[in-house]
C-alpha cells in the first residue's frame, strides 16, 4: 500500500465499533481508500505486473446473483468489501487483491490521487443514478467530501449549472474553486421550505437533479419540495435513518427518489477523469500524514475534527 | 356524451368543494371517464367524421413547456383537464373537446369500456413508471379500481407474478379472478414491517416493483420495506400529505421511489388492451345508472358509500 | 445430461467443421442446448444438491471485462461456451458445469423444457433488445424455431399485434398455433420492397419492432423499409456476412438496428415462462431420439433435413 | 431576421431543385439557420416581447402523432420546416413564427452564435441518440461543418477522448483547435478496413461510440467495422443512399446501428452551450456577408466552392 485515504465511516468504526448492522466483533484493519504498487501476482494473472501502481477497487462481488450479473455488482449481498466487518481494510503494509479490481494508475497519477478513486466513484455512480448531462441543472446539497466530488463530477458530467449548499463557508468557498455556479450558504435555523426556495431560485429553471450528500431529515424535505416536476432526487448521504417525507407533493409531481450506494463500474472513469484534469482532487487533500502508527493516529484524530481542523480528506501515505 | 365513470375525485370535489390547492368557485361540471359519440366535428378535422364512437382523454396539454415537448406532458402546467377546477368536465350532454384527444373506440368496445379507458390509463402509467416486464414480480398495494386496474396491466405487461394486498375480502376475491398470482387479506392493525414480510413471501425472491395504490404512511412505509434491493416503488394513490419513511435502508438498498401522475400517451393502448382482451374491465363495474339527473344522484351516493355498496366503479350511461 | 436440443450451428459444425473464425481442430462434443440431473456437487456448492434437475446455461463468462460487469456478458471475449472451439459441448453423459449457470427447473417442468431454456433464451434477448412491450407492434421475419420462440416471447411480452412471415406454410400454420396475430405466407421471388409494403399493411400503424431471425440480404432489406420511423430493428440471424442497406432511408426516419447475440440473464426467466404456460414450446419439439449412437445420429439427420422431414426442434433424450 | 447560416440543403436546393423527395415546385425562400428580433407579437403571446433577439427553432410538429407526443417531435410527419418544399425558409427579413418555437439569446450571446444554434443542434441530439458519456470514447467520421459540432459537443457531453476523421488537412487542424484528442487525415484511397483500424488504435479500448456525419458507403462500412462490441453506430450524415454493411459482424458483436435526424428539445441547450463557453462556435464561422442580395449570392458561392474558399460554414448578416 502507498496512500490510504480515511473516511467518515473508518473513523466512525474506531469510534462506536459498528455502523448500523455492521458490528465489528474482533480486531480489524480499516481503510478502504486505497492504492499500491504490485510485489507479487498470482497464477493466471495477466494484465498486471509486479511494479504497477494500482488503485484498488475495495469491493469485491461474487457474481451468483442477479444484481450483479446485470451490472449492479454494488448491491450483490455476497460483496466482500474492505474494512466493512467481518473483511479486513487495506490500511496495512500489504494486502491480497484480486487482479481484476486492481486498476493500473494512468500516466501521470499519484498514489493519492489512485487512492481519491474511491471517494471520486461515489460521486460518478450518484450521478449516474440522477442521469447528470447537458441540458440539466443539478443542486448538490453539503459540501463535504463527498458533496464536493458530486459537485465535480456534475460538471464533468456536463450540468449546465450546479449550485451547493452548506452552513460551513470555508468548504463553500472550497465548492467555488472547484466549479460551483452558486455556492449557497445556509443558516442552519432555516426551514426546509425556505432552503428549497433558495435552491430554486439558484438555477435557472430549477433542479432538475439533486443530489443529497447529508441525508438528514431536513435536507430531504428540502430536495423533495424545491425538485422541479419530474425530477430526481439522488440520496447518499445517510444522515438519519428515517425521513418525513411530502409523498402526495412527490407523486404528483412525479419525482424520482433514488438511493445511490456505493458504485459499480466506475473506477476505470474515476481514473479517466483525474487523468484528463477534467476533475481535480488535489484540493480537497487537506491534510498528509505518515504511514506509522503516531501518524495515521494523528491522521484519525485530525479527520475526526473535521470542524476545528478545517479538514476536508486526509490521508495517510507512504513516502 | 354516452358514458361517464364516476371517479373519487368527483365524489370529493362534490363533498368537499376542493382538493388539495383546487378549489371550485364557481358551478362546475364534474366526470372525467367519458366516452361518446361525435355529433359535430371543426374546421380541418379530418380523423374524425360526425357518428364516430370515441373516448376522451380529459388533459389537454398546451404543448409549450419542456415536459410536454419531451413526451412527459402529464406534468406540463398548462394542462386543461376535464373537472379540475376553473375547467368543466364531462358528465354533460355534449362536450367540445380537440379531434386529436378523442380516440375512434376499436371494433366491440362498449362506451363504458370507452370510458374506462381513463382509469385503465392510471394503471397502464404506473406500470411504465416501474418497467413492469417479465421477468419481474410484482406487488400491488390497494385492491380499490386503481389497484385492481394495476394489477391487471402488471400481467399484461408480462409481470411473471403479482400480488395485491386488501383489508376487503370482497375485493381480495375479485382481484384473484381478475388474475392476481396471490391476494393478501391484511389485518387493519397489522404493523408495516410485518405486512412487509408477508409482502416479501408472498412473491418467490421479493417483490422487484410495488405499486402503491393507497398512499398511505402505513402502505409506503410497507413498500420502502419489501421491496427488493435495486427495485421500484411507484406510487400513485395520494392518501396523505406526510410520510415517516426509512431513507437510509432505501439509499443503502438503492431503491428508487417513482411518483406517478395521471398519464401520456396511453389511451391508444389502454384502448387496444380492451379490445384484445388482454384486460377486461367489466367486473370492475359493479354498478349502472341512467343518465337523468335522479340517477346520477343515485350513482354519486352508491359510489361514495362503496364500503356498504360493495361498489368498485359505478358509471352513468345513457341507453 | 437427460435432454440435448440440436440446433443448426451443432449441423453446422458436423457439416463444414467450422462457423465463420471458429474452426474445430481436434475432436469435439457438440450440443449446447441442454438440461440434467446433478450427480455430484463441488466444495463450497449451497445451492445445488445430488438430484436436483436442472438447464445449463451454456455460456460461462470470466466476470474481468467491462461488457461482463456491465450486465451484459454475452459479449464477453474470454466467455467458455458449450461447443464453441475449442470448448467441449453437452452432449455427453456427464458435464462439469459451474453451480451457479446451472439453475434448478421450476416444478412441472420436464428435461426437454430445461433443454429450450436455451433457444427460449435467444427470444427473450431479442425481445429486450428491441425494447418490446405492450403498445408496440412487431413483425417478426422468419417462422424457424428461433422466429417462433421469437413470436411467443414477443406476445409474452405484451406486444399489441405481432406478424410473422416464411415461406413455409407448414411453419405459418404453426405460427398461427403459438399466438400468430397475422402470418404472413411469401412467394420467395418477392422483392424486399413488395414484402415490406406486405408486412406494413399486417400491423395497424405498420411495426414499431422487426425481429429478422433470418438475417438474409432480403429479409434486411424488408425489415429496412417496413419499420416505422423511430422504430427498431433487432438482428437475431445471420444469415448473409454483408448486405446492401437503405442507409439514408434508416438515418432520416431514426431506425435503429441493434444487433442480438446470444443472451445475458435469461435463463431464470425462460424457465418461468414455460412454467407460468404464458410459452408453450412442446408444439416445437416435432421430433425425439433417444441417447445412443445411432439414435443421435439420426436425430442429426432429420434436424439437417429440416425441410424434408419438417422438423422444428429435434432432441435427444434418455428414457 | 438579423442572422442566416448557409447550410449544405440550401445550396442543394439552389442548385438541384430538389433533395431526395422534396422538390422545389414554385419559388421558395432558403435558409434554416436563424436568428433575429421580434417585431410584432400575436394575442396570447406572454412568452416574448417586441425587441427581444431570439434563434429561431425552424420545425413546427403538428403535435398530432405518436411520435411527437412522445418527445421525438422531428419525427412528426406533419412537421412545418424551414426551406423544406413546400414551407418557406427564413433567408428573408421577416417572418412569422410561433412564439414557443422562439427561444430567448442568452446574455452575451451575438445573432450570429443564435443563428448557429441551428447546426449545434445536429450535435447534441447525435450526441444523445449514442448516449454520449463520461467514460465513453467517441469517433466522430468527418470534420465538416457537423462533425465539427459533433466534436465539441461530444466533449462537452463529457466523453473521455475523441478522435475525428477527414481527408483535408485544414479541418483536422481546425479539430485540434476545438478540442479533438486525436485527428486523423485520411488518404482518400486507404479501405474502410485500413482506416477502421486506425480509428481503433486512436482511441484507448476502441471507439465505444461512432458519429458517422459523411454517411459515405466507406464511412459507413469504416464504423461498423472499427465500433466496440456493443456499442453504437450513430448515422447523421446522408452521403449515399444505399450501403454495403458487415451485418453478421454487427448482429455477433450486438452493435447498434441509430439514425439521428435533424432534433428535437435541443434548442434550449444549444444556446446555454454557448453562453457558457463549454462550446464556442466562432472558429467555424469562416465567412460572414450582408443581407443585400449580391451578398447573399456571394454567400452562397463561398459556402458552395467550400474546398477552394475552406469555408467551414458562411452566414449572411446584418450590420
Amino acid at each position: 500500500m502507498k496512500a490510504v485515504g480515511i473516511c467518515g465511516s473508518d473513523i466512525h468504526y474506531l469510534k462506536h465499533g459498528r455502523i448500523a448492522d455492521y458490528v465489528v466483533k474482533d480486531k480489524m484493519v480499516i481503510g478502504h481508500e486505497s492504492s499500491g504498487t504490485v510485489v507479487e501476482i498470482g497464477p493466471g494473472v495477466s494484465t498486471l505486473r509486479p511494479g504497477d501502481d494500482v488503485a484498488l477497487e475495495p469491493g469485491i462481488p461474487c457474481w451468483y446473483n442477479r444484481s450483479s450479473r446485470e451490472g449492479r455488482y454494488n448491491l450483490d449481498p455476497g460483496v466482500q468489501f474492505f474494512a466493512t466487518p467481518p473483511v479486513h481494510g487495506s490500511l496495512a503494509e500489504f494486502v491480497d487483491h484480486p487482479a481484476d479490481f486492481c486498476f493500473r494508475l494512468p500516466a501521470g497519477l499519484t498514489h493519492e490521487q489512485g487512492a481519491f478513486a474511491e471517494p471520486l466513484s461515489v460521486g460518478v455512480h450518484a450521478c449516474r443514478r440522477g442521469s447528470v448531462s447537458p441540458g440539466k441543472t443539478v443542486a448538490v446539497l453539503g459540501a463535504g467530501p463527498i458533496g464536493l466530488v458530486a459537485l465535480m463530477c456534475a460538471k464533468a458530467f456536463g450540468a449546465d449549472t450546479v449550485a451547493i449548499t452548506d452552513i460551513k463557508a470555508d468548504n463553500l468557498a472550497l465548492a467555488r474553486q472547484l466549479g460551483a455556479d452558486t455556492a449557497l450558504h445556509l443558516d442552519p435555523a432555516a426551514e426546509p421550505a425556505q432552503v428549497a426556495e433558495s435552491v430554486r431560485n439558484a438555477l435557472p429553471g430549477g433542479p432538475d437533479i439533486i443530489i443529497d450528500c447529508a441525508g438528514f431529515e431536513s435536507t430531504l424535505q428540502t430536495a423533495a419540495t424545491a425538485i422541479n416536476a419530474g425530477g430526481t432526487v439522488v440520496t447518499v448521504g445517510t444522515g438519519c435513518e428515517h425521513a418525513r417525507l411530502p409523498v402526495t407533493r412527490m407523486t404528483i409531481r412525479e419525482v424520482t427518489l433514488a438511493g445511490s450506494f456505493r458504485y459499480a463500474n466506475t473506477y476505470p472513469l474515476a481514473l479517466q477523469l483525474m487523468a484528463s484534469k477534467r476533475v481535480d482532487v488535489l484540493p480537497l487533500i487537506t491534510h498528509r500524514f505518515g504511514f506509522s502508527e503516531a501518524d495515521v493516529r494523528q491522521g484519525f484524530d485530525t479527520a475526526a475534527r473535521a470542524v476545528e481542523t478545517k479538514a476536508i480528506k486526509a490521508r495517510a501515505c507512504i513516502g
